[in-house]
């Protein structure tokens, strides 16, 4: 690598979905059950149409829409997006619910890297669920910060686990590294695994338990990206409405995948401290996020359009998920596992322990061949020598294909995963 | 400060631009001069409509636009962007300009940001203009980047002043810390200077010459913001088109400023490796600048539109900057020292050297007391202990004042000059 590269510049690996979309497209047959892409049919063309119009036809908010906004976002939008997870939340007016901590970003991604760089130094610690959002992991690897995987339970983080690792790092000296615990508390990518509101205030406390040690606060990053994307059951508070949560909770959540992912609008909801520092730093990246995608969010949730958008793709996910968990059912062996979903874009299958799917696995290969193609499960898990990560697990999304390429796509993995158990 | 916080946290300090900020919202009636805003009036609220209309009534580029793209940006507007800066530079066909080493950012400041983090660890330097863009300044700061200053002459950077830095940092043994030059190269922010070609040829051999000595490359950071900007005179074409200067030149280009501030889509044209490493890291940030903003430019730069505005545009800053440089004759002491401006946003006005106008000085008080703003010149100069930086000297912006204010504010700030002359 070029001499005049920084370290970080030598860290940052090419992302592997890079290479998984490289794959794709060359196979044009291939049906993908790996992107991360959302419906296309249903990406709301009307309304941001309408919404555009609206704003672009007063004279006064078009020019506002088109020029610098301030770094931390519109303070209208910072208000409802705060006031919308308050709601959500079931909590009363306050803290932490308030503008002044919200912080509108470009993609709840770029809040994640904001948060890191805030946090981390490299040899610094980040507690992840295993397994976790494999993007979040190459921010970790790139600017040097270690993972360390705590299991996950059908109902989240599993709390022993995560006491376990910390007396570890407490006994091994490196507690003062350890900065946060990663969580995606809803549908998790890739587990499609709910965080119980137990789960998070047990993981709130155990971190705090164990902050004296560490010298300084430990965080919970709760990612809550698909919180949106719900459509069976019922939704759960964040980290956010619990003792002690205001303080320890960086919130991170988005309107892009619910609304527009070409509307790349996040948003975090942050202690006043760590408010400060990222919004400095997102002044270096870029001043703020642009001024006429936060109006067109802005429009949509006071109007009522963003609300009625969700409500309209939660219907259609629910549709998608049930024919593809049906076609899964169907095609899939018996001793595959897997969650019935419940919200977000993926289902997260198990095969028995020996079956490896990894992408240099023959089932890999074998599904390549089939024009079918998946998220090795273990790319999602981070690298921590404690453990050996399991090779037998793959992301299956619902979000991107159109139904018949659902039932297809499932029959054809079925296929190719029935061959390779015949083949044990 | 918070003990989680990283080092970057700890040196990412609250831009000079946020207390010049509150400072003019605290006085209702104080003109800024200050702010790089651009104007309103011009922004092309018509255009924008018009463009967005026709994207999202083509159903497929409808969609398109409101789902995710590629982390290096909509390969078509990375063609017509590099195939753009190529006419504008004069140039044939073929490298550097072309799709594959062009990447889309979230406004300019992202890639600088991104080039930042590419090639600087902690403890390297960067050399930049005496003065520079002093946003810049605090990227660098908050890595960790040491910058020196190299004198300024109203053609672009002093090479003689070149070669001493570089011979003073090869005799330090520093030069293998040395990663690039930094030059705002078009109506720089804030001296107003162009940077002469002769001067880029010098610079390129200057650098080059010093490679053997640094162990790796060494490039020119080629920071183009304002280059449509001009309205008098002939465009310079930039390094990529120079001998050697597609291997060393980092190309950063905005549409944001000549388009619209609230649209923000900037791009560099990067060397293979550079570009690689560099969308790298943008993935982890974001993913790709939002594919919406992209069509935008996109539709602008084929239909025509943004050249036309860019057009009207550029005839209005002339307006505007006439205006001023007038006010500024007019009601400036004799002493002041100033060039006519011929493009970008500023004008930088020396004093006699005895009058200080620093953010803590008598004049800059008494400006606020006679309700006008403008950016101390000193904040546009690195820590560098080598040389004192002047600190007679003041930005001065006709970007977004209206005619009026502009004529006001120049008249204000001559009085308040005048009155700190007769005090000497």
């Amino acid at each position: 690598m070029n001499k005049a590269f920084s370290a970080l510049a030598q860290r940052t690996k090419e992302p592997p979905i890079s290479w998984l979309m490289k794959t794709a497209l060359e196979r044009p047959n291939l049906i993908s059950l790996a992107a991360g892409f959302t419906d296309n049919p249903s990406l709301p063309v009307k309304e941001t149409t309408a919404l555009l119009n609206d704003i672009l036809k007063e004279p006064k908010l078009a020019r506002s829409s088109l020029q610098y906004g301030s770094t931390a976002g519109d303070m209208q939008l910072r208000d409802l997006t705060a006031d919308r997870i308050r709601r959500e939340d079931g909590a009363a007016k306050g803290t932490p619910y308030l503008a002044e901590r919200t912080v509108i970003t470009h993609g709840s991604q770029q809040l994640l890297y904001l948060l890191t760089e805030a946090l981390c130094d490299p040899g610094d610690i980040i507690l992840v669920e295993d397994p976790t959002y494999f993007v979040f992991l190459g921010i970790a690897e790139s600017r040097g910060v270690d993972c360390r995987g705590v299991r996950l339970d059908r109902d989240g983080i599993n709390l022993e686990s995560l006491e376990t690792v910390l007396k570890s790092l407490e006994k091994s000296g490196e507690l003062p590294r350890l900065k946060a615990l990663y969580a995606v508390t809803y549908f998790q990518n890739p587990s499609a695994i709910t965080m119980a509101l137990e789960k998070k205030r047990g993981a709130l406390a155990l971190l705090k338990r164990f902050e004296k040690a560490a010298g300084h606060p430990i965080y919970l990053l709760e990612d809550a990206a698909y919180r949106d994307l719900r459509f069976a059951g019922r939704d759960v508070p964040s980290a956010l409405s619990l003792p002690g949560g205001p303080d320890r909770t960086l919130y991170a959540g988005t309107y892009s995948k619910p609304f527009a992912t070409g509307v790349r609008v996040g948003f975090g909801i942050l202690p006043p401290d760590v408010f400060e520092i990222v919004t400095r730093i997102k002044g270096n990246h870029d001043f703020g996020t642009s001024h006429l995608l936060q109006q067109i969010l802005l429009k949509a949730l006071s109007s009522g359009q963003y609300s009625s958008h969700v409500e309209r793709l939660q219907k259609r996910y629910a549709d998608k998920a049930a024919i593809f968990a049906e076609a899964v059912r169907k095609h899939f062996p018996a001793e595959a596992r897997w969650l019935e979903p419940e919200g977000g874009l993926y289902i997260w299958a198990g095969l028995p322990k020996l079956v490896a799917v990894g992408p240099k696995s023959a089932l890999f290969q074998s599904a390549l061949e089939h024009d079918v193609l998946y998220v090795p499960g273990e790319l999602c898990y981070c690298a921590d020598k404690t453990r050996r990560a399991p090779r037998n697990e793959m992301r299956l999304s619902f979000g991107s294909a159109n139904e018949a390429n659902l039932e297809e796509g499932a029959k054809r993995l079925g296929k190719v995963i029935a061959s390779a158990l015949r083949g044990r």
